[in-house]
This record gives structure tokens, sequence and C-alpha cells, in this order.
């Protein structure tokens, strides 16, 4: 989880975060798959959140060195409760840089919250050693009704004004084409792919529930208490209208995310 | 590889279709990944082509028997030799049924191939055991440029008339809501996600040789050898427009695929 100078936002639910674990795991697991190599010595988990990255992380490099970073207290605390063998450090991802060189890097959902993000990943890069490993996984869902109906919301209230910097906490996620040119040229492979997660949910306030644990939480900081629940009803009711019901009565929440494996030269 | 009685198209090149073997295999890998069994005793692997995904099947679970399943005597031949300890079949997925219950029916881009593969997804779900698994993993890329420019051309050319039942050979994948209430009756659970993997080739024609191997086949089976020519020359010019280069002069081909498990109430 990052939280940057820009982005004034109350600290992490980790509770709220954890209710979707398996949902929120599948995707770290995924990128894990494909990382390359079967033995490590220094592994970073840039974002590591609660830590349920990190423990998977660990488990797949059993003698391996793996340190969380994380630039939220309530996550790196959560972290340390469930996983007291495991070191976790406070840091900011805009700045941070590894210490030593690490044979991996690994960053499942954090990057999307960094300002410039593609810099960041390219001096992340320049750091590993040769055949070393930055993976990354970054929610790529801007385009979709759960996030475009956040954006009309916001810019049809009273609230208008106020939330206009909420949007700007999210990087917006270039095209493959992007971090290909940007980092190919210091590595020896570049492997690129989206995976559309078809989460299957509840109903209409499960999917409100769960952006309120992630997207929502810019806009909802800077709203008081009645206006956080009319935003949320308008929402809930616009989602109910975009996500049409199973013959169940779920509901289908596609959920795109990006993938990146690059491996230095 | 799947050929029926609609699609009058000579038997696949093994050859060619092995040439990208290593992306072809990948979405198999990343199939058998999320099987949710870790043992069993019988296996089928429906439409298993010249055996890449049937190898993979069987080092997943060692102790099964696995049995290859396919139309093309030419595949089934090639997967043979390939693979001399495992037993092949000759068969049509449109009609075949498990002749003893199986414990995952394994179909790696094969059913896109077979008409009303709704019903015989259904069909095959029926026959499993309770906790069964049927695992398929379809291309779902009818809306990208790559086959968009073959029905222009196709529809453009002299060869219109003769070229429209060629698209036919090729189901149209609905969308994950038709698969889940399709399905969900019949299951304790149901997971479905797409992958767009961004293969990076070395330019058009490696795109256009690609395509030669699977999409483009019914179309060309339909052709003379000059019209064939006529036809290859004006989809590169138009596949080196839609793909725009990299900055190393290589291109990024995007392929969209489905992906679906099944586990059998």
């Amino acid at each position: 989880m990052q939280r940057t100078a820009r982005d004034h936002v109350p600290d992490w639910d980790a509770g709220l975060y954890l209710k979707y674990a398996d949902e929120r795991t599948r995707p770290a697991r995924d990128l894990l798959a494909q990382v390359p190599i079967t033995a490590a010595d220094l592994v970073y988990d840039l974002g590591c959140g609660p830590g349920n990255s990190t423990n998977l992380v660990a488990a797949r490099f059993p003698h391996a060195e793996v340190i969380g970073i994380d630039s939220s207290p309530a996550m790196l605390e959560e972290a340390r409760r469930a996983l007291p063998r495991i070191s976790f450090e406070m840091a900011d991802l805009a700045t941070w840089r590894p210490p030593r060189p690490a044979n991996l890097l690994f960053s499942n959902a954090a990057l999307q919250w960094v300002p410039e993000h593609l810099q960041v990943l390219r001096a992340l890069v320049e750091t590993l050693p040769s055949g070393g490993i930055l993976a990354m996984q970054v929610p790529d869902n801007l385009a979709e009704p759960s996030q475009v109906l956040i954006r009309e919301i916001a810019a049809g209230g009273a609230w208008a004004e106020r939330l206009k910097h909420a949007e700007g906490a999210r990087q917006i996620i270039p095209a493959p084409n992007v971090y290909y040119d940007l980092l190919h040229p210091l590595c020896q492979r570049i492997d690129l792919w989206h995976t559309i997660y078809h989460h299957v949910q509840a109903g209409a306030p499960a999917i409100v529930e769960w952006m309120t644990g992630t997207a929502l939480r810019p806009h909802l900081a800077r709203l008081d208490m009645a206006e956080r629940q009319a935003f949320l009803a308008a929402y809930e009711e616009r989602i109910a209208a975009a996500y049409p019901a199973l013959a169940d009565g779920r509901v289908i929440h596609p959920f795109p995310r990006l993938f990146l494996i690059a491996v230095k030269a």
C-alpha cells in the first residue's frame, strides 16, 4: 500500500482490505508463478500491505531474505503481526531504492499509487544485477464502469471542487508498449500481459464495499459523513445498473490488471 | 485441434503450429495452474493437437491415466511420436463423451472450433463425477485487428462469396456471464478470467505467419495459390498499419483468451 504526500487520506483499513483476501491474493500468485528464477538471496516486496503477497514470496523462496516495504503504519503493523519472522520496513516507494542489489523486486497492486511510477520503475530496474527481476502487477481498471462512475458522481455533486484532486492519487496505467520501450533497453527479457478476473460477487453492495476498501478511499476521505452516505448511495444505484445480475442473482465484477516481468540484461 | 464436417480445410500443419510453441503453451500452463486438484485417476486432454498440453497435464498428474483426443490425423501422429507413453485417440469433440467418468476434462484452444460449443460444454460437465473438473481455454480474439482485418479482406475481394463460409468454422465466444449461467446450476464453483498475452513478435510478417497457422486456415484452404498470395499481401500491409512498431522495431501482438474452470457439484 502506498501513501504519498499528494494523497491526504487516512491510513488503510487492513480489515476491510483483507475481506476480499482470496480475490486480492490471486493476482500475486499469478505474478509469482511467472517469475523465472527458482532461488534468491534477497527479495523485496514493494507495497506489501498486510503481508499476503510477502507470505507467498517467502514460501516460494524459503532460503531468501525477504523484506516487505510499505508506507502505511496500519498495514505494517498487521503484516508484522501475521508474519513475525519476516522483516517489514516503512518507506515511500517514490524515493526508496534497494540498499543492496536484490534478485527480485516484487510489487503487487502498489505502484499505481506512486507518482511518476514509470520513472520509479526504471530507477528500480537500474538497481538490479544482471538476471535480476522486477515483477509488477497493477490494477488497470480506470475505464471500467466501477471507476468511470466514481468520476461521474464526483464531478456531478456539490463536492466536485473538493474531489477534483482525489483523482490524482491514482496513476494512469499506460499501454504495454510504453513499459516495453521504457525497460527493454535495460533488459534481456520483458513479459507483459493483462488478466481480467471475472469476480463473482454477491451483488452491487459487494462491489461497492470492494471499491470502498481501495479506489474510493481518496474520495471518501474528502467528504463528511452525510456526503459519504449520499455518494455511496448514488454509486450503488449506478453500479447495480452497470453490472447486470446473473441468473442466480449474483453479479460478475470484471477486474483488469496489468502484469510485467522484466529480467535485467 | 478440432476439425468438423462443416469445416472443409486440409489437415493441420503441426510444424507451423509448433513454431510458436512457447507462446501457445503458456495458456495451457496458466490454465493447468488453476486446476484445484492435486491427484487424478483419469484425465482427458480434449483437442490435444501435437501433444504440448497433454505433456503438461501428464507431468502434473504423474499417476493418472492421461488420454489425448483430437480429430486431426496429422496432429495425432505428431503427438504419438513425441509422447509414445501416452494414449491418443481420434474423435470429434462435437459428439465425443468420456467412456468412463474423468476427474479432469482439460481443453486448451480447441472448443472454439466446435459447433454449438456451449451445449457440448454442458454435456461434458454433466458426465463429471462430483468434484470433477472441466478446464477450458479458448482464444477470444474475434474483435482484435488481426481477426477484423481477415473478415474485411475476405469480404472485399472477388473471393467474397467463397470465403463467406470460412467465418463459420470459428465459434463466437460469448461473454463470461453466459458460461456462468449455463454451468453454475451443475457446479459447486465456476472460475472465469480473460488473459491478454502481449506477445512481442519480430514484425508484421511474424503476426501473419502466426495467423496462417490457425485462424487463416479456413480462408486459405478456399483460395488458389495466386489468390492466397494476394490475400496474404493485403493482410500483411494492413497488419503493419494496425500494430505499430516498438522502439526496437518489433511489435506487440495482444492475444485475448478466455479461461474457465468448472467444478461439478
